[in-house]
């Protein structure tokens, strides 16, 4: 076996500078979630062809032990992980482990236990550390339980929510606005409102919030998604889009006004459309993205079309973090019966975003100086101050 | 031409005394909707094939010079209405039409005018009386445009809740509580708030409300659908279905205590269920209906799954009543770019279910004694008081 020749980055801030080909491939930080969930399963599953080394070198953060467990309980094919102690030493020839946990888990498929929780927090914990310093260039998660990860360092409704506050810029004491999407290759759905009680949803539905949200989405599609001058759908909060004000004043006093404010900022922003009427048309086919008020209103219809190939990405953050749109499957962990579809698209989806990302900063990072007669009308004099 | 030889109901209230073979088919009320709207396009086209005639007897509330504007205006194929004064004497070989308003009508497709609301509810009113006293069988609405239909004598949010308040039992001064049900021959999707702003569901989500929501679906699952032993699934309310209280309470507080109470009384109810798992997965395969908590949740996902076949049946009323799932479809009027197929679906429907209905009331109506060797113990004594 031959030594991994990946230069250790010098600058942690740079993940552009690794070139995706030839022996410096894209390494993907795959984190294990909830053990006691399908996220050994699908992550075995999904690495399963030996041909994902040609595009990628993954890394998983999780236990050698517990893989074994998973991968010989339910009689899978696929080589053994490789256990490494830093994913700088990672070989791009095998999958690489690294163990966020001692040699002890008590493993009960289908079961939420605290044990897990922590095991699925170190794994994050390590991974985003990771990311940060630049040893590995995207981040994908299996799914935690939301509700034995909290401890008194985890305090997040979500993955989402985690990454943000944890990108926070000690400088300016801010943290990244993040955008929760769902995606497969025909639809982008992003939600204004995530993992928020339906009795909250309302409150949080501003001006303020949509103009921000639309702000990231256009960003996002045009960076990340390699898309000209995108077209955003923006679904109505109320139904019927709230029929006048019959059924509901959101739309006309904060969604039609936010999608004005979006338009003066050149954002291609359409609605607000009536979500039933919206999918049922299949309307969502002439648009780069959808920005639902919140998470049933885009993902119910979201799944119901892309069953098991959706893909979350978290937009807005300085990094790339994707994960499969399914959560622990506990009634069928251990059970050899999870589809491992969603997890793949997520590894290829977070390579693709990754590459069109590099090359939009690549295309946008020494613009030509406008020529004079680009300006367009004779009358405009060039400003040569 | 020969003369009709249907004969009058003698028994306002016995549309049951009508059977519908040979000559004596099952009337079928339709009303108009918004003439502004798609209304009279999927009506005309839902009846180009004569032999619907076969099937049933259709009589249209609207205007014979309307309904001649558009077959003429789009070019459409398909026999002219027949003008009658009153369902009774509608004839079994044509397409009936009751003129509910005067010869003049300021027809302007795609536009919401006060004249256009106005004969919505006339068409409405007349067809619910003539339903109610027999002279139809069954009602088919085409889409009205809930805002120009309001007025002293219309203060309704929709359809459903006019029906439900004209059928107002003066004796008992009690209203029948109306189920509305979104279905295809595949999905029966039922919601427990219907047209309610997002930020006013929560409060109305209570135990009380969603048991008699699935009494009715259960009720009108065995009786109208004609299925043995419904299985229900009872959507969760907020994302994730609450995640054990961490996005909400109502599931553990509500949902499930109101699905123990229905199985106390003998329903077979399911959940709650994350709705964006449960259609994602394909779950509601398992199931013979579906209770959402409110609008979009139930209908985003069905108009995905259904598109154009699915059909809007309010159940709970002592008639059958549906509608096309679709609205006015302003931005589509007089173009004739409308399918029928939800109309044509929601005739088809209406005279499934009223056959059902019949037969149910038929076998049940007269059950016999249970006999002794039926009780299943030996130890159970015979009560012959």
């Amino acid at each position: 076996m031959k030594e991994n020749t990946t230069p250790a980055h010098d600058d942690a801030k740079a993940p552009k500078k690794t070139s995706d080909d030839g022996m410096n491939k894209i390494k993907v930080g795959i984190t294990h979630g909830d053990f006691n969930g399908i996220g050994y399963e699908v992550i075995i599953k999904a690495l399963e062809d030996n041909r994902i080394l040609e595009l990628c070198t993954p890394v998983v953060y999780g236990s050698a032990k517990i893989a074994t467990y998973y991968r010989k309980g339910m009689e899978m094919q696929g080589t053994p992980f490789a256990q490494i102690d830093d994913a700088t030493q990672a070989r791009t020839d095998v999958y690489n482990i690294i163990n966020v946990i001692g040699q002890e888990a008590h493993i009960t498929p289908g079961e939420s236990t605290k044990e897990a929780g922590e095991a699925a927090f170190y794994a994050l914990e390590r991974a985003v550390a990771d990311l940060r310093q630049g040893k590995i260039d995207v981040l994908v998660t299996a799914p935690i339980n939301k509700h034995n990860i909290q401890s008194e360092t985890f305090i997040f409704p979500g993955h989402t929510e985690y990454l943000a506050a944890s990108c926070h810029d000690a400088d300016s004491g801010e943290a990244p606005k993040p955008l929760m999407i769902l995606c497969n290759n025909h639809l982008r759905v992003a939600l204004v409102t995530t993992h928020l009680p339906v009795s909250k949803i309302s409150e949080q539905i501003t001006v303020d919030n949509i103009v921000e949200k639309l702000e990231i989405f256009n960003r996002t599609l045009t960076q990340d998604f390699s898309v000209v001058k995108p077209r955003i759908a923006v679904l109505a909060l109320n139904p019927h889009a709230g029929e006048n004000g019959l059924l509901g004043q959101e739309e006309t006093d904060i969604i039609a006004p936010a999608i004005e404010k979006a338009r003066e900022k050149k954002i291609h922003a359409f609605g607000p459309y009536a979500a039933d009427g919206f999918f049922g048309n299949g309307l969502y086919d002439k648009f780069d993205g959808v920005l639902a008020m919140y998470h049933d209103q885009g993902l119910a219809p979201f799944k119901t079309i892309a069953m098991e190939s959706g893909v979350n990405f978290t937009a807005g953050l300085p990094f790339v973090r994707t994960s499969p749109d399914h959560g622990t499957g506990y009634d069928i962990a251990g059970k050899n019966r999870a589809s491992e579809e969603s997890m793949r698209n997520a590894i290829y989806m977070a390579i693709d975003i990754l590459r069109s990302r590099r090359n939009h900063a690549e295309m946008t990072a020494n613009p030509l100086r406008k020529l004079y007669h680009e300006k367009g009308r004779d009358n405009v004099v060039l400003d040569l101050k």
